[in-house]
């Protein structure tokens, strides 16, 4: 079992995650992890606490020379931005954020106290918990990609395109967009959104390529694998959608225009024509691409403050604005990665057992073969 | 805490489930639960299983005269078509299902191990569990009402319509919709789906009304209320999208046009203009009507069956045609009410505690004593 | 993962259980789980109600053909004495019973609402849940056994024997018991409580023989394996304490006298010269045989009943005298067994994943040399 | 749900644990979880590492101007000693230590990666995690006091103490022990056992006083107070041995000479004249202080080094000797009131539910009414 807690507020003197259960002997490169914060922190569209935080982390526990040796991984990330306890405090609740039903749930007059833990700073934290479980997925040739596929009502015109052509597309990317002509209509549409003060979201996919077959379970509810993807990514700050394959359109569609027909190849195995079902049947990872969809709200700070009430007089009033940031779809695509590399990382754990790198690798590749063999 | 299990197989003895932390003192009105169990058959489209079985629920420990004590509950309804042992092998795993993916995963020849518990005839027990978790809600006057938004790509018209509405609205209904011009057009697309040997999917809404402010948390992944209820309804057979509120319509919308403003009125307290976050913000429920649409696939049985490849001697064939629906949308729609009532139950129990339900009613009311005059 | 829940109350219908996790591919005898049922009745010392029932496991889902396929399994043992609803009311709490506590917890005015799950007619269904992990365990080797050591302050002289002795030597034990000659006077010390209207309690211990090195971790507080244990034994009904291994008497040693060298041999690999850890060191088995010794209060039924007060009118009175025994330590026993053989199956699944047997065999023999040629 | 996680190695930068679920509104003071990470550090016996670290307590996140603020807690104790990727590689593995078995669990050569996270430094983290919890409990006016009752075999004489006097008699102890002529004699112990390079161990009590009834419940077996407390004691590094009240004393009594005879007074209630049952009856607290015994084996590294085997070689070699402690029970009876504490504090936010503390002593006191007015 992985599992991981994490803390830290959003002007708190720091961010923390406890990562337990990660196996012994996996080289933890660091850079890796401050290059998935980094490419958090980018994207056109961002705000100017962006500018403040240049966000590295530091592993302070788990790792005895850059390796794991199975104890639980301690990490860190400073703000920079430290100053919670000198903050004024805040009245005016903001529309789509935690801030009213939150200060009601924990009966606070000081949405300050709501705030400063719901912001999505949090997610630098699921981040870095979040690459640490790539890097060990890598060892399984698992790798996890994403990449905006729709912002501010502007799709991107590249359904079905592999991980390594994501890659190569978004190189030069501020959006992380693998559709050049799109990406340019997107950035428009940022631009005005700027001009009027107004805030926008979009859609990312995820794929997850060569997880194995098996991951997951149809067997009682909470095992299954889109459950978990979904909770994972739900659990996202501003994410009010997830699909799995073609998702939402599937329930348009005929049957025999959604199901993936069953080939057979000597050598390959088992495999698909299509991949409507986005990786999983059943509750259970199905050897294909893995793919999902998460929607994201448009930033609930708008710079037009939303009509709000005053906590204390009940006045109306103007919704307080926090410094924020305009757009974060291709920042909430890594965070997306993150969190999805979590429940696969957990689940690769659950199928094969191990307590070290080389006995997972060792249970893992048994099965790869009684999979071939089938 | 509020957990279950559920176990049994498609043509099994029975299925049954256990669902451990209810309170006592709650008098269970089995009737209740067998309506529900009744709804869950019901739908025009439904195959000729439904035509065998006629659920009811048989509540084995966990009552005394009829009320709760605190112990866990022991549920069980029986299938009629009681065979498991008896029935041929299956070598032709059919798309769409967890066949293929389960008979890897479990390292099983006939896929008939897999089958038979990957059913949807599972979703009988959680039907029952969560009608029960509805009985509980009900003392606290949170009612949770499902309707057909959408079939087979045609849409309804009746957004943002009330729970009581529905209610209404759907007494004649065959597909519990509460559209009558659009749920004729649903029944010509059903008929032309019988005839053409294929099936269909849709989209169901679900309502929970009147939950109090401050189910759920910002404070931790997976403590969030939609991460939860995304989580319960995407572990649905069947089930490929999950969406809270407006869903990704917000994803293609600027933040002005989002975010729900924030008024107050003398003795109502604190209310909401529009409902797009669908009741939840910051993961935490603000006291609007939750809302969430789930995406159903089409059934996944067709009946001019698609191409698969023999288990065995690994060459192509058509799949095997178990008997199955047509359609099942309206049914889904019972399913995610029952499995969202025990998200809610669940989350009642976590902020409110209480061990039996004098108890929680009292913690309760002076809760909302305490939001009322926030 | 491995995870069961238990229902059923002592006059109900029945006890039923659900176990989830259980890997496919295990053929499970029925009769080697009625035989442990029956293990659980037996006893010198056992009061009416064991005359009554004749405990049979009835599996009703879970299996097909007599074989796991995965499926979450559930169980049944029947109670003949079924009456709850009609059995009269209890208001004179029994000292030693759940029956205070509880009533106040649950607000409960008439106690049986809480004596009747609290009552150790519940051990059936753990006992029925934890043979079906010794059938699984028996596949890997592991062997668990207990046997009754001290009962009524009488001890027994066979410190360190194998479970293969205990076995032969408790065959015509009235309470599985290794040593005739205590074992007469522990009946004699039965026999006067008999006459005095009195109870008695004792020791048993639990060996778990030939696990692997490496269940359970010192990395995280809740993954430590004599935690696990400890939990599991400490939570059957009527125990008081837990030892491992030499437990408290560790606490009266020096060091020299109780940590137990390492050895090595070639072909054997590493050993112990003695087991005073009882196969645990640091949370984790070290190989050795898992010695535990649970102390089990005496039955809290007194027939010269023990004073309480009247709930309703809180005058003074004779506690209630249900049916009941004289004395149950060796059917504590059979239960220590049961609970500490699913915490083992489960520590098993943890360690080498694996959804069915073959899986989890490759798995666990690939550990086995990676051990032995450490 | 409180939970928590530690991380961090015994010569890492530091240890770090994170604690979630803690309700809004606890002003805490850093300066009560200090003094008790100095209780932990003091005692007659202990050995050099003591003299380097003084340990305080950093809470880097989770609270708002000394306030919780219902976000998690994370917290931080630096190493003074911080040299982890300096340090010799150890391949004579120590019996008595996690070692050797995690060495073969998780494939190590070098056993310091299994040893710095097992190492008994780790209790820092649980300590200051049960400190806070400590401070949140005091709210309801429920204390956990230890004592040392027992140290290399020589016993007090002071049973059945209250916690008040506990705290007298201690507070010019050097071994929080409440006998000062027992504590004579263990002093005389430790120095001999000094004198000849050996080491001790001993048993430590923990009182909760002022629980109320009601907390833990018997309706499932990992419901059980008893069972959750023995979970948490066992998991204490070097713990063998936990008991409940009096405990394995009980298994040799007649019923009528252990459980308790219940009374009742106007005013005050249901009483018991005795408490053998040590405050727990059906794995439900009753109102009676909550007694626990702990045994502690004598510390593992041993001056005149055990037999070993050197990992590399195989050949006979002596254990290695890492500075340590040569008697650490009254640390242990610190580290044991940590984590009842913890056991407590989530027992009660299960019970009581509630997101600030305002509102869980509103649902607690209630509930006092209740029990009261029972």
């Amino acid at each position: 079992m992985l599992r991981f807690l994490t803390a830290g507020e959003s002007h708190g003197e720091c961010l923390s995650a406890i990562l337990d259960g990660m196996p012994a002997g996996l080289a933890v490169d660091k850079r890796l992890i401050d290059a998935d914060l980094a490419r958090r922190q980018t994207g056109y569209g961002r705000g100017g606490r962006m500018a403040i935080e240049q966000d590295k982390v530091k592993i302070i526990s788990g790792l005895r020379k850059g390796v794991t040796i199975g104890s639980p991984i301690s990490l860190q990330i400073k703000n920079k931005d430290f100053k919670i306890d000198e903050l004024p405090a805040v009245t005016h609740p903001r529309p789509g954020h935690a801030d009213l039903a939150g200060a009601l749930k924990y009966d606070r007059i000081d949405v300050r106290d709501i705030l400063e833990r719901a912001s999505a700073r949090e997610t630098a934290a699921r981040t870095a918990v979040g690459s640490l479980c790539k890097i060990f997925l890598e060892k399984f040739d698992i790798r996890v990609v994403s990449h905006v596929v729709e912002l501010g009502g502007i799709r991107t015109g590249v359904a079905g395109i592999t991980g390594s052509e994501i890659l190569k597309r978004t190189v030069r990317s501020q959006l992380n967009c693998a559709d050049p002509a799109a990406e340019k209509k997107m950035i428009a549409r940022i631009d005005e959104a700027i001009r009027t003060k107004d805030t926008l979201g979009g859609i990312v996919e995820i794929l997850i390529e060569d997880a194995p077959p098996g991951l997951g379970s149809h067997t009682q509810w909470d095992r299954r694998l889109n459950a978990r993807l979904a909770n994972a990514l739900m659990g996202v700050q501003a994410i009010k959608g997830v699909e799995v394959g073609i998702g939402f359109e599937a329930a348009r569609r005929l049957g025999s225009q959604v199901h993936d027909e069953i080939g057979f190849s000597k050598g390959k195995g088992f495999s698909r024509k299509t991949n409507n079902a986005g990786g999983i049947e059943g509750g259970i990872s199905n050897g294909e691409t893995i793919v999902l969809r998460a929607a994201m709200k448009p930033i609930a700070t708008v710079g037009h403050p939303l009509s709000s009430v005053d906590i204390k007089t009940k006045k109306e009033c103007k919704a307080t604005v926090e410094r924020s940031d305009i757009c974060a779809v291709s920042a909430a695509g890594v965070v997306g990665e993150a969190v999805c590399a979590y429940v696969i990382a957990d689940c690769m754990l659950e199928k094969f057992g191990g307590d070290c790198l080389t006995e997972i690798l060792r249970n893992y590749k048994a099965y790869a073969k009684q999979v071939r063999e089938f």
